[in-house]
């Protein structure tokens, strides 16, 4: 119950991010629900292929699509209020990439991988549906560019490993973790932390 | 065999789309056949993965390369004559996606999947191709920004659950929602209907 | 052993060829990584989901990713060096489709695909990481628009059938059939050799 409300609330967060980079590109409305589709569940779509687990999630419970038809609608209705809501984008879309890396560890645990591998499906699962997104949009996309994203993703599912070797019951470790993806990118976003400069010139 | 007719009929269709497209873009003689190739069994490909239906249909069965190869051969050699037949890169899609939209409710049905997520798939399995041959030649998907297409294979295959309740042979059904498809589409675009528009500016 | 070292040398090569592309776009670290990462397995990647080989090679074997950060890092730390080395983005991006396309081969033979699939498959490992790379770079395929490419995977893999009915050993066909697919696309190069122009006008 507790990791289905996760897993519904990351839903809905991503769905949401999806729509506001859908409707400022003046897609349709079936373009602005296909965009909230797969922002939604292209990550976990991914993870799924990756490690065999088929028919893929969403396709076996219909409690994903019926979400993410509701989400989009109401988003759509009321984008007269989401629209001054800008910094909702990047909130959401930061709760969806904390909630997204600790199911996709989960998963990978269940799959019998390691945990580099597990923090590496984590991963995937967080952001492979925004990287979609924007290459649906014709963008480059915006983890590449900008913020510190992969990395609290990274670090975040690091400390679940670590917080389980500690004497703390499991539901708390994966909300910790959660709550230190969620942290660090706000953070980093908030005081400008980047990635330090690559290029010498 | 009447089943295998209409899944390679599709495949021509959009591989002759997929031709057209790559013109355009003036690609050399294998990125014309890659185009097609992914345009025609794109939608299939992602359908099969989704459902984990591997190897994927087109790897079992050479007829469906075979096909893409000697079309693609063809439509080179009378590009002349198809240039002169702008109006045939749309006839053909939309043929193309009523064929494969049933194509695609039929496997999820032998996949074991919900009215709803069949039509879903068959909606995947009609678009998927042209999204791909979209991205792949850098262009934002022409289903998001133009004409109802995703709603055509969705009524589509809503009216095949539908008709199937009705006392029609089974093969009946399934040709009269292709056509379903196909005519809403082309009437559509023939009298310019959209999707309502949601923006408020 | 043979097998697997030409494996982790065209992972290397290809993850190179990522580095360079990526650090041309100005993405910051983790940017260049994954788009170094995905350059790297891309193509096993799609090859491993088409034939429903899962979990996915590199997430059984954690050597692929720790090859590619290694990779990274140096290939970042010795920027300088590699910067004056453009045309060992050519080199190492030949490499690697040589290694790959024979290793995809093999593959498909585990799979019990016919020899036109293999080559196929053997193809699309070879070629689908770029394609990758190019399209998270937000450009049409370098392999849609120049140089003799697919061509040299088609041609290399055919040789290799038609090498394996010939008194030779296999590991002998396995290595002339990369240096074929080599060879061919820099003598493709050199000479400035490209597929006749399929456009009249």
């Amino acid at each position: 119950m507790f990791y289905f409300t996760v897993d519904i609330l990351g839903t809905i967060a991503f769905a949401i991010s999806g729509v506001l980079v859908a409707m400022e590109k003046k897609l349709d409305f079936f373009g602005v629900l296909i965009i909230a589709f797969v922002t939604a569940i292209g990550g976990g779509t991914l993870r799924d292929l990756l490690i065999g687990n088929t028919p893929v999630v969403w396709m076996r419970d219909s409690v994903y699509m019926i979400t993410i038809i509701i989400t989009v609608i109401l988003a759509i209705l009321f984008v007269k209020q989401l629209k001054y809501l800008r910094k909702s984008l990047f909130l959401f879309d930061t709760i969806g990439i904390g909630l997204y890396t600790l199911v996709g560890i989960e998963k990978g645990l269940d799959a019998g991988l390691s945990p580099l591998m597990c923090i590496a499906l984590g991963t995937i699962t967080a952001s492979f549906g925004g990287v979609i997104r924007d290459i649906l949009c014709n963008e480059i996309p915006v983890i590449f560019r900008k913020e510190i994203y992969a990395t609290a993703c990274i670090i975040g599912g690091a400390s679940y490993f670590i917080l389980n070797q500690l004497p703390i019951a499991p539901n708390y470790a994966f909300v910790i973790a959660i709550l230190i993806v969620i942290a660090l990118r706000i953070i980093a976003v908030k005081f400008n932390i980047r990635l330090p400069n690559i290029y010498r010139s």
